[in-house]
């Protein structure tokens, strides 16, 4: 028994709220359980400079934590001048996900950033920013495509994003903070709808752990996010 | 005729909703009209240097806005390495007026930090802000209290704010983003409930301002604070 | 009687030195009793990004204090990397103070930045940084117009500013720094010479004061400010 | 046929320099090919704030590369004032991988560092940064025994990592750069000598690659984590 | 010739005001021709964390121009998050200088700063801030002592400093910053009032020079360098 | 006797390898002693903004040290946000030691940057930095001479640089670190091979040293930087 009783295979209660802010071409309000993201997509007419006359556009993420997303209060990364470590590598890996399955010429020049903001933590948050980043993304190219500025939908497949591990020697589905800071192996896997690959991180906490159990964990991901994929489409269409 | 169809002296529709998040010990999403911030109160059992040893508490703000609170993006300050001189000036500000009227000895040697996160801006943000803060920082105080951590009750007044100013030549009260942007004095009051004054800034944009109009502002911002007083009092009893 | 011996609604001896430096288009030493400001006006052929192109100028202000013109050393914020706050609040009074009656249009493109380097405190700075960098503009305008680089005078009226406050219990005009120490409330104020309103800040410290003792303060603030133009144009002429 | 000649399933020649400096507890110049890494492992008396007290030690890693370790050079991290996030994803992946089969508590409060410095890169230098610094590792805990300062050896399995890719549709062991730039998935694993996994890293560029391809890199590194653990084992004895 | 009508081995007018401030326990406004420093010594009960309990003091300096203080305006260092390289490299040179014939023990554990702000360049004014940060270093400790705090003065022999150059082929005393901009060599020297060296920095601008043209400028440092000496003897005496 | 064995005016084995890295236009491994840099020339196609359009080249250098170059650890420069003090000393004075007898018009618009990252620290690591520099320097030049880049050799003498110091009581020749560490005054020469003078930089540690001793300083420095050149036309030719 899970501790909020849920099975192992189990998701917690996913609820997406679009256009929770007025301003954003995308924004997505993306609750996983008790974790709660607030997804911005902003458009812009520009490139980073490496892209300059290529004909082809950008996509790029930012994740924060406010500082009370969590049980205790964590300074701000402002007042200590940088982005600290783990928040470095998560908005990497969510921009790295997103245009794995996008066709960049077809934005032309311009750059959609997502801007990740946990409101509030309770495990899984990397994995819930790309899921309600790459909505939030899908209503800002709809935006863009409305308005007549692109011709085509710039990517094929639907990509989302979960989180599972080892807790005292089981395969758990989609962590909770308590969870997540007692498990054994912890795994983030993105995938796209037809079950494909996108990115796995899995680390070993302790000990190094069986091919076997590994394995268990992804098809244990796989099962989530077509889960997770069905729901979306639902509530998209 | 203003723009979203208020009288001079009408404030826009002011929400509060409390224990927005479920770890601070006061979380208040305060909502004036599309201006919307998340004022967090966070406790800590330690304080500043300069307080070690001398038997108070102490009570700081910090101010950010989300980068796609606004119009358009703005980039994020820690990207930069510091924070830009309108929050530094803002979450001053949100400090000084809390202290105004706190008993800091009542805290015993706690610090306790409001965090207001704008989540979207539509003018009033600072303003909102002390007043949410001052909310969530009951709320913490009362979780204190109730915990027994603290004996009585570190204020004896309540205290919001409130923006004001000329525009086209009328005196407005609680500026949208669209008058405040054209304001020619801009005013931001902040009250105790027996009306006396706690700060007030004011600023000429253009060209200085006759005392006698500067003198209506005040009037304006007086009568806008008892009434979001008696609104928040409705609401906490 | 008050700590060195003035009257209550008395100025501290103000001392104008122009052309202090060699270099600066504009260079004031103001000296406020024992306050001394070195205010430098420089002229630049260039303006900030969101102006280019718009046939405007600039006027914009930066406040420092050498690490010991005060009672004990303060670290430099260069070491810390990081301007601190409320040299970030003042310079940016500073600014809005000159911008608010200036022509910006009268400039051409060209930036004024007022550098405000405190080489010695007793209270008052930011309000003497206000006074001697309007002198220090002025005297870079006219050199301007000298050179037959700009055509008109860009201002219609001079602008000065002092500080009050009420210790223990008096309204007190030009607090130094041991009155400024221990007030409960103090107030900056800036005024044109016809008497009109271009900023004020007023914070109460302790308790809220009531609104009569704060329009004693503004008043207390307006006739010494016209005293300060009075002296200024007796210099200047 | 690869660029550089290799079979699809085999590694660069690997070379293992101990002691390439006089000072550090351990100092390993590690070769894969032509990346060149310098590991040095130093040994301090101290442990972080969070670990003060707990009778247990810490194992931390620092990557970075030197300018000119590329085809073209880099501007350093600190004439921009902060690790760029390439690296800062990099150290964290080191220090967690040799944190992962260590014994902390055997070291007593010691913190042993390990200096990751590219000296020159052609793909794979933070594989190559794990299996050198591991050895580093290896030498300074020898070092703290030989010196009676710690009791025992701190770790019961070697761990060593390796990439691997799928380049023009074929599934190649340790890529080189020219290879590493155009692959359409990319693996870094960290695994242990009796086969278990430590850390899985893997990235579509491009397109979603089907499980069947990802479970075929995970096999090729397996073999060669085992073939580059027989090589250490050969050098260390 | 010289620009300024003065003989190659002629000094400009040197100045010295002392107690120019009224809060440092040493200050000293030292005018050399146009250059301009004020040079103020800050005496604290604290050592760097190196000598903490090591029964010893120590003096360190901090250098800085301010903006306006050369022909073109500046930006501050503090907007670019850190010191520029040449203000680095000056402040090592005057603490280098102020400690080599001072006996830090007899400081007791306290630390005396010289903060040497350039308020007007012209020329040679790392030299002027040695020489003026020497003479607020004695004022300090003749406070020290006066108040009984250190029982003996730190140190035995007058120290100063000046600059020389070779320009347009001849040997130049006190180069003004015409001549500094256009010198083949220049040099800056240190030295005890027993002509002894204290610090030599000499460097070849466009072209090597001639060891006997080196030795010619060290004659013309060291004879300015006793005048100098003498100047402030007569005015401490 | 000296510690390691040598004689006063003996200089220590001299080891200089070039391609030492297979990227740069120029790369130096040279070794003097203990004593171990890394120097790579890097050619590129721009100028800094105060050189654009001038018609000429650059030539700049950046110095670190490793973290474990020393005996004890050094935290690296980039966690503290800017280069340290004596490293920005130390390659300002390789970038102006290199540019001393270099035609930049000859170079055209291009910037060769040096850097100079020292490996294993053992004193004397800035002049071995400056002579191993200007061999990465030479090689650079010579292979854009050899693609038909520039048409003439950019310079026409051999520079090169040694240390000495007086260690109790005795002039020595190209001080090791223990020497270095408790020297009474050390001195940084820069040469051409024709004897004359490029840099002089020397510090008198303690007490300051007479003009007889600085001058024979003088001799021993020559003596060896001709020695070195030897050494290094040797191994060019």
């Amino acid at each position: 028994m899970r501790v909020d009783g849920r099975g192992d295979r189990e998701l917690r209660p996913l609820k997406i709220t679009r256009k929770w802010t007025k301003y954003a071409e995308g924004s997505v309000l993306i609750e996983m359980g008790d974790t709660r993201v607030l997804c911005n997509a902003s458009v812009e007419d520009k490139v980073p400079p490496f892209l300059k006359g290529m004909g082809q556009g950008w996509v790029t993420a930012e994740y924060q934590m406010l500082p009370r997303a969590t049980g205790t209060r964590n300074q701000r990364d402002v007042s200590k001048g940088k982005l600290n470590g783990r928040a470095t590598e998560i908005q990497r890996l969510i921009g790295r996900s997103l245009r794995s399955t996008l066709d960049l010429t077809a934005l032309g020049e311009r750059t959609i950033t997502l801007d990740c903001d946990v409101l509030q933590a309770d495990g899984g948050t990397r994995t819930a920013s790309i899921t309600g980043a790459f909505i939030a993304l899908h209503d800002a190219c709809k935006c863009l495509m409305d308005e007549g500025m692109i011709e085509r939908y710039p990517w094929s497949s639907w990509v989302a994003a979960i989180s599972c591990g080892i807790v005292e020697g089981k395969e758990l589905l989609d962590l909770c903070y308590e969870e997540d800071s007692i498990c054994q192996m912890d795994m983030n896997v993105v995938m796209s709808e037809d079950g494909k690959i996108v990115e796995v991180q899995s680390t070993a906490e302790g000990y190094p752990v069986e091919r076997q159990k590994f394995l268990k964990l992804l098809d244990l991901a796989s099962e989530g996010i077509q889960n997770i994929i069905s729901q979306i489409k639902e509530e998209i269409k």
